[in-house]
């Protein structure tokens, strides 16, 4: 299988630390170069973004978090790495010769992506001795997020190369789209470009102001184009009579006056000076901190509604984190088999913004989704994962209590121990504890009783005996310990506070 | 407060149809008049679609649905109506001869709103007798459920009728944004047709195809601009150093060879059939009413995520979801308060997609955000909103008992019962029921105790007077109610299966 060894950053700023923070994430050691003398403050601050968000993302078991190397020199960054990556400025000059140097220094066979977000391979290769190797890898802010990679190559590319690096990219989360002919900036920024084009002129025109503008993409197509792009989109639009039919209704549109300013804005002082002050008014009141910080809860939010889009199949990106998912489980269970003979620590997650009510607390329902999603785990753990479930077979919760003893905030880390009650395994009975991890502070507990079913015959039976020979070691480990006081609980009786 | 009171639709497409929905589901009557002969069956579908999806997008109380009315001819529809939009197919022609209908039937002082996507209203407006109240209003496929009514005026169109009508949408869930200055297409579809035009470039010249290009969107900037438009990310794209900053490094791009297509696509039968062709290839194993649910639930649950951004205050198009139903519970307060001598209905609601899990039925801790959810409903009745809230005082859930019964699947709609067991306010001792609404099965049984605090002083509290005076008549309607034979029990007590 594919897979990314180590790695190496060539840059450090905003797309390079988010590389970085995907790479250190993914389990995967980097070493960084980057002259800047704020380099590993600036770094360290993605990272720490990064870090926030992407624990808010999933609660997926994420490998042992990468050993992150600053380097004194280009030649000591790219050693032994099997895949480099370039975010130095946006400068053809300079990115040849940072290419031309990592091409000297480095293994022969690691693989080169440039992040730039518009140059051809094609130009940034012609110095290299091993250019079969080198392709843009252009990734998109928030790079720790945003999971596209736009792979490029150039004349002199191989295309095993590329498609090595995106079988890669999988392993750290992200998904590389080949695209088939190389142009200049490729195909999202020539995208992008088109409609920053229109929009200047709208502003500059008083059509509206960027306020506006802005609002009427998030009110209207941004919410379309976020799950289906723009040709599934409007082959919906136009329904039965299909995508033919469509283009020929609305294909005449691109002659009429609409598309009359297809020349270029000039971007001069007064344009300038209107577009930032414009949008001071819009979006001065906040900091770019708190705009990044709210940008990335929204993207969060975002992906996993998606995640659960296709009747909870998966939908575009949101899909491919639930691609993702399943591939650490997998790893995971692999690697992270409990030993039975004490509580399992089942969960380990932070409180995204979505679980926060009006009080500034996580919402009740989310604790007994830390419950869920720890029962879950503790499903992957002992086997009953998608295909068990598709073969007709599965756990179902029959009842359960909860008891909520203290707050969790938005970003407060937890994690979920958990404790087998006696059972034959037909039944799983549970109870679980839900901890602050800074002060192991006991947050809630929750007993659950679960039945095994089979989905055909719609009634109870015995597990399948991989299930069961994974399952009672656990219980038999867990009949040492002391049953917990506030099992068999009913509501109303007198509380306990720990 | 402004209002709609009746509304017309002259046209009963998918667009008119949207309107209709709209209407439908803010409580509003509704005349609809289109002469093709499938109009009765394609407008129920939208409608259907509308309530299905609409159901799934918001649990806040929704008024009694309007009335709605075929109509034979545009001169009866029209009658007795403050709201009139037109919707006939985009032929200025044939929107200018029906808006001057409308204009002689119509109430003089009813507004006038157009669907077209990029008609001028000084063009259409041009027959007119009392041209003042006449104005683009252009909304968005699905018009259920996207928010945004672009609102432009005509040389002879007053200020106050734009504004007016502004008002008006609030009421409907929608949001007008007032245009400027009037120019063909608006500013939403010259910012669609700028990168549509991009997209057939890349397209026609074999960069990538229909299925790559769409990726590209949805794996990266589509989820940036779903969220925060176009100038907003990129002002936090720029960091600190600012916006001017950010133009002044990347303004210069739009003078490289990226923008070099700018001339218009010949959209001629080739380029056709090969859009068409990748079309199929990429959605063709969907059907389009597929895709449409797949659609909807997305945006849904795009929306309910957006819902709780900016830290539980909304954010983009959640935030207008947040505000419309606050305000459908305003409504809701002082029209339905109950009489306290029988058990509460407090929610309905149909199950999203989000709520589904791998066995295809309403996940464990959706069950618990039912109950949650059908609480809140409960505190707004006896007071205890947003205002109360940030006043310094709350209800916190202490500990809760669930059983879960039967299963729920996608779409099925749900209601709760609830009944307060004997208390003194300080603390509430509720026993609640999950009924799917179809054939009334009970799906789960929820018992909780929660308690009244300070949070200043961080303590238990009694509730404010005005609280308890709304409370205390329901706590003792309920007196003379049987216990449940439920409540009481513990995890692992033998199931009593209703």
């Amino acid at each position: 299988m594919s897979q990314i060894a180590k790695a190496a950053s060539i840059g450090g700023g905003v797309i390079g630390g988010g590389w970085v923070a995907r790479f250190l994430l993914a389990g995967i050691d980097v070493n960084v170069y980057d002259p800047h003398p704020q380099a590993q403050r600036l770094i360290s601050e993605v990272i720490a973004n990064a870090e926030y968000a992407y624990t808010m993302l999933t609660s997926a078991p994420l490998p042992k978090r990468g050993v992150l190397t600053f380097c004194t020199s280009l030649e000591e960054a790219v050693q032994d790495v099997d895949w480099i990556q370039e975010s130095v400025p946006e400068r053809l000059d300079l990115k040849r010769s940072v290419l031309a140097q990592i091409d000297v220094a480095a293994d022969p066979k690691a693989l080169v992506g440039s992040s730039t977000s518009g140059l051809m391979a094609t130009d940034l290769q012609k110095d290299m001795k091993r250019p079969e190797r080198m392709f843009v890898a252009h990734p998109f802010n928030p790079v720790y997020l945003l999971p596209l990679v736009e792979l490029v190559g150039g004349k002199q590319t191989a295309r095993a190369a590329l498609e090595d690096a995106k079988a890669r990219l999988v392993t750290i989360g992200m998904t590389g789209l080949i695209i088939s002919k190389e142009i200049d900036a490729f195909v999202a920024d020539r995208l992008m470009e088109a409609l920053w084009r229109e929009a200047l002129w709208l502003i500059k025109d008083d059509i509206c102001d960027t306020e506006t503008l802005d609002n009427v993409i998030r009110y209207s197509f941004g919410l379309r184009w976020a799950q289906m792009g723009l040709f599934e989109t409007y082959r919906v639009a136009g329904g039965e009579a299909g995508m033919r039919d469509y283009l020929s209704k609305y294909g005449p549109c691109l002659q009429w006056p609409w598309t009359k300013l297809t020349n270029v804005v000039d971007l001069d002082t007064d344009l300038v000076d209107k577009v930032a002050s414009q949008s001071d008014a819009q979006s001065g009141q906040r900091g770019i901190r708190q705009l990044e910080k709210i940008r990335d809860q929204n993207l969060v939010g975002i992906m996993q509604a998606l995640k659960v889009g296709d009747e909870g199949r998966g939908w575009g990106a949101g899909k491919l984190l639930a691609d993702f998912e399943a591939r650490l489980w997998r790893i995971a269970s692999k690697t992270q088999m409990a030993t039975g003979d004490q509580t399992l620590r089942l969960l380990d997650l932070k409180v995204p913004a979505a679980w926060i009510d009006y009080n500034g607390h996580m919402t009740e329902y989310r604790y007994t989704q830390c419950f869920a999603d720890a029962t879950e785990a503790l499903f992957q753990q002992i086997g009953v994962d998608m295909n068990y479930v598709n073969g007709g077979h599965s756990y179902y919760t029959v009842e359960s209590h909860i008891r909520l003893l203290a707050e969790a905030k938005l970003g407060d880390a937890l994690y979920v121990k958990a404790q087998l009650l006696p059972s034959d395994g037909k039944t799983i009975h549970s109870f679980m504890s839900l901890y602050r991890t800074s002060d192991n502070t006991l947050l809630s507990t929750y007993e659950s009783m679960m039945l095994h079913v089979s989905s055909k015959e719609k009634r109870a039976v015995p597990p399948l005996p991989e299930i069961i020979g994974k399952l009672k070691p656990l219980i038999e480990g867990h009949s040492a310990l002391p049953v917990p006081d506030a099992a068999g609980r009913s509501v109303g009786m007198k509380p306990a506070r720990a």
